[in-house]
């Protein structure tokens, strides 16, 4: 029988793992798709029509095809009742975390990340840029963390697994996290959580295609 | 007496332009506060005692302080009953296309024009860099305007607002525009209702502080 959620993922993509990781610790029946990223299958024109963003995660879960990880994490909170928002106050803050997250965390670490593990570019102007504004992200983070257990308080949220998305790849961004301690504290509270994997574990690789 | 909002802006900021235009096209009775960031306010103790994310737009409304411009526009949605989603798959596409004008749209194109128009460190790797990412989101967004009036159908919302922030400043980004028809028409139809105005006429600059 087919699993209730359908994920098109890979395991080198972070936007993806934030999602796998909120289906898995959250005990749901759901089943990974492996997308061909590294092939070009998101450039496809068959993913194209079922994301024009051309881009993973996608979830497909009761006839609908959802895309962008914070919008899927929005909905699997309210489908499962769990890591979401107990209030508007609360659901605002997790919002402002999820799109600082897209804005300067994700957005600048992911593409870092991506040069220096996946191409033969080398250090360049680009990721001097690119590291000066990650090191900006994570010291807001961990400042944030310092008086905080979770991002919106005590205890584990959406939010939570959309930050920590690609900060487990911490060896592959070339940034040293000793100067975020609170970072570090703070994954390793996320990773005590039942169900916790980490993304080469969660996600299936190329060497596993469907 | 008191504006019933009071938002902390200047008038180079496409982000904090969200939110103006949010504000004045709904008519709401709202006032400017001038942030200097381009002599360092944002990274200032007191404004980081405000936002610890060192960011305009800020908004204060009802004893509230809120940040990052999709947590604003939402509220604002909630506050004046317009620009915001009429159900849950409308609110879904609406978030949607926030999270990409955070991710892939606003944060390439606001860098590179900030790079371009305010720094003198001229064209190199970087801009090259980014110039390539800005293009791949404008035709993103130009394929899905060629089917759709708005960000989400027929009616302005405020993924519209979002996503328009930087897109007036089309003489500072240094791409040109003609590849984007739909775009073109779509910023016309956004300008074309009540209470529009260019950023740099809606928002203070540096010769008008408070």
């Amino acid at each position: 029988m087919a699993a209730e959620y359908q994920l098109y993922c890979f395991d080198k993509s972070g936007n993806a793992y934030k999602v796998a990781l909120m289906l898995n610790v959250s005990g749901a029946d759901w089943r990974p798709r492996f997308v061909d990223f590294m092939h070009g299958e998101t450039k496809s024109e068959a993913f194209r029509k079922l994301n024009p963003m051309g881009e993973v995660p996608l979830l497909q879960h009761d006839g609908l095809m959802l895309s962008q990880s914070g919008v899927i994490l929005d909905y699997l909170a309210e489908k499962t009742g769990g890591f979401g928002a107990e209030n508007d106050a609360q659901r605002r803050e997790i919002l402002r975390w999820i799109l600082f997250d897209n804005h300067k965390l994700t957005s600048y670490i992911a593409t870092l990340r991506f040069i220096r593990a996946f191409t033969e570019r080398g250090e360049n102007e680009v990721t001097q840029f690119f590291e000066a504004r990650a090191k900006a992200a994570l010291k807001v983070l961990n400042s944030h963390l310092q008086n905080s257990s979770f991002a919106i308080g005590d205890r584990v949220t959406i939010a939570d697994f959309s930050m920590c998305g690609y900060l487990y790849f911490q060896d592959e961004i070339g940034i040293d996290f000793a100067e975020y301690p609170h970072i570090i504290r703070w994954l390793a509270d996320i990773q005590d959580l039942e169900g916790w994997a980490h993304p080469y574990d969660l996600m299936p690789g190329e060497s596993i295609k469907a």
